[in-house]
């Protein structure tokens, strides 16, 4: 007799692409690996609720509205925080080191940072965010391309060959030649 | 003097790891193309608020405590209509034909559907969707381990290898030798 099955509980919404892509490899690995798999169907608008984001995105809405050449640098350096150096983000303290990296000045981020209570900021977020959901949005990132007076959404960031076709461009891979990619 | 810009949006929020993927391509890619970029931060909470498997997700739900050994048939049917074939998973019609095509009778598919409004099936799947946040979770899948009397929540999909390290098992890529995988 081998050892006691260990239990592997996974969460998942069929919604979710890389739910199925976790789903089918470990329905393969159970009896490989003699764990008792547990599916566990969850909600995944539940599970984003509040999940921590908002006040990331009132600041770069702020960003946006009061600073726009800024929010390119601004963006990145939240994502290096979150999925590169797997920091927070959703402290005050964090976004500010954030906005400071991406070359404000303390005193530039503290005002941007008291806007993200002002209406307005709140309510452009929100209008940013209906508008994603009126071209079809059911997740991020969607790209909107405009052609010839036509509207193209496309869902996820595995399609800009299909974009560049929109486009009449050619796709060169993630990395055009001459640009240098420091990421 | 060439073409004029076309307009591209892209909606992101810094929670999600691929919007970093499309953001890095599409700011390399801007003046290569000639577009111009309009970087559109939003709200992925208010995106996936009203992202429509709330019947699918309760559907599964009720074939979990009626009929758990048909979830993962019925699972993989509602991940084939909506991911491979795109095809609707809202309308209840959607549902009974993934559910059929899972293996259930006409019968047995309508009376789990009937389920989905009844408060058992509603709480249940609120409570796995709290259970999942309480492991920590800030999207789908949710991977946890319990091994040794303790628990480990990995996120993703991408992350089978740290699981099998965990298991003390072997990771022999998605597919592993002898299992006949047809996806």
């Amino acid at each position: 007799m081998g050892p006691l099955p260990r239990t592997v509980e996974l969460f998942y919404d069929v919604l979710s692409p890389y739910s199925w892509l976790g789903f089918e490899i470990l329905c393969r690995y159970k009896n490989v690996w003699n764990i008792q798999l547990q599916l566990r169907p969850s909600l995944i608008a539940g599970i984003m609720k509040d999940s921590g984001s908002l006040t990331a995105m009132r600041f770069l809405t702020a960003v946006n509205m009061e600073h726009p050449e800024m929010l390119e640098k601004a963006s990145r350096e939240l994502w290096m925080r979150v999925w590169s150096r797997d920091e927070d983000i959703t402290d005050p303290q964090s976004i500010l080191a954030a906005a400071e990296k991406a070359g404000m000045s303390t005193q530039q981020a503290r005002g941007l940072l008291e806007k993200t209570s002002a209406p307005q900021v709140k309510n452009k977020l929100k209008e940013t965010t209906e508008a994603a959901c009126k071209y079809g949005a059911f997740g991020l990132p969607v790209t909107v391309a405009h052609v010839d007076g036509q509207t193209h959404m496309l869902f996820g960031s595995d399609r800009m060959e299909l974009l560049a076709h929109l486009l009449g461009e050619k796709w060169m891979g993630p990395v055009p030649p001459g640009v240098g990619a420091k990421l």
